[in-house]
């Protein structure tokens, strides 16, 4: 069997049900941050990913077919995460998206969400502040908050990194790559 | 000290955090539902919520000026929650929302999420079915499918009822509140 499992975008976001799939996992894999987040309930075998891609995709649903194997994800596997990726089932975790709506006391119905990492999205984000006029976009420090002001309206921003970790930071400019930026048009 | 905490959809998804603060908590309010999903955490007084509004909310909030008070909310706080009518600190849990993008297979980033809960939605569904191709409506029993085919594109349905429950349900018709329309144009 093959879960791939959310850890949770900090220390102690873990859940209930996702603690007993871990401690239940004879394999674990996990980048080294998933693997630290989940560490103290691991008690199958670790094995670090430190490549991703089809080929060890493939290899680690082989695997599962006669193990029970455990894959982390760090947040939740269907935010920009590796449960598109993998054949098997997705326990959901929480992510930095969620994160940042409760520091902004924004509604998840009242956004949309937008993916800008290794990807051009500002036509995307043009389009998502016409239906909703909140916007929230995964980004790291390739994204150009000055594409953002070549849009005809104002738009407001807010940039929030390092989600739920001790150097927390909301603020006008992109300094990390675990950010997340709000744009609302004003 | 006032925390907006959620408990998830069901049983199994609080996470370490959100027991910690409901183990803390000298007061706990609560729908049943939600109410029951912490009890085995509660050690403070339980004051189960019946009905809903700003007086109870201003009431609640005076009452965590010298206590520590947690409101819990089933899912997260901030989808289609109570985030956004209480002034407090909100501590996220898993949504409704996060299952049916695990059962789906859906990234977050691909999808437009529309509340429908006591309102019509259907104009806002046409405009993000334009910019996404893909929505997720969160919908009950009033929501009405009919309107769905009137649109002028081939549009997939599957209905998604009680996640997380015994009695979780994927299918083609709305027959309970509990229920995430997947539309997607085709």
């Amino acid at each position: 069997m093959l879960y791939i499992v959310g850890v949770g975008v900090a220390e102690g976001y873990l859940t209930e049900r996702a603690i007993r799939l871990i401690k239940e996992a004879e394999v674990v894999y996990g980048s080294k941050r998933a693997v630290e987040l989940a560490k103290k309930h691991i008690r199958g075998e670790i094995r670090v990913m430190t490549s991703f891609g089809e080929n060890i995709y493939r290899e680690i649903e082989n695997e599962a077919k006669d193990k029970r194997v455990v894959v982390l994800s760090t947040g939740d596997p269907m935010v920009s995460g590796l449960g598109r990726f993998l054949k098997g089932e997705i326990e959901p975790g929480i992510s930095s998206v969620q994160l940042a709506l409760a520091r902004l006391k924004l509604d998840l119905t009242d956004v949309v969400i937008v993916d800008s990492h290794a990807r051009e999205s500002y036509e995307e984000i043009k389009k998502a502040l016409k239906i909703r006029r909140k916007v929230l976009v995964l980004a790291d420090r390739n994204f150009d908050l000055k594409k953002i002001d070549e849009i005809d309206e104002k738009v407001k921003i807010i940039v929030l990194e390092n989600l739920g970790l001790d150097n927390e930071k909301i603020s006008d400019e992109i300094t990390s790559d675990r950010t997340i930026v709000y744009l609302e048009l004003i």
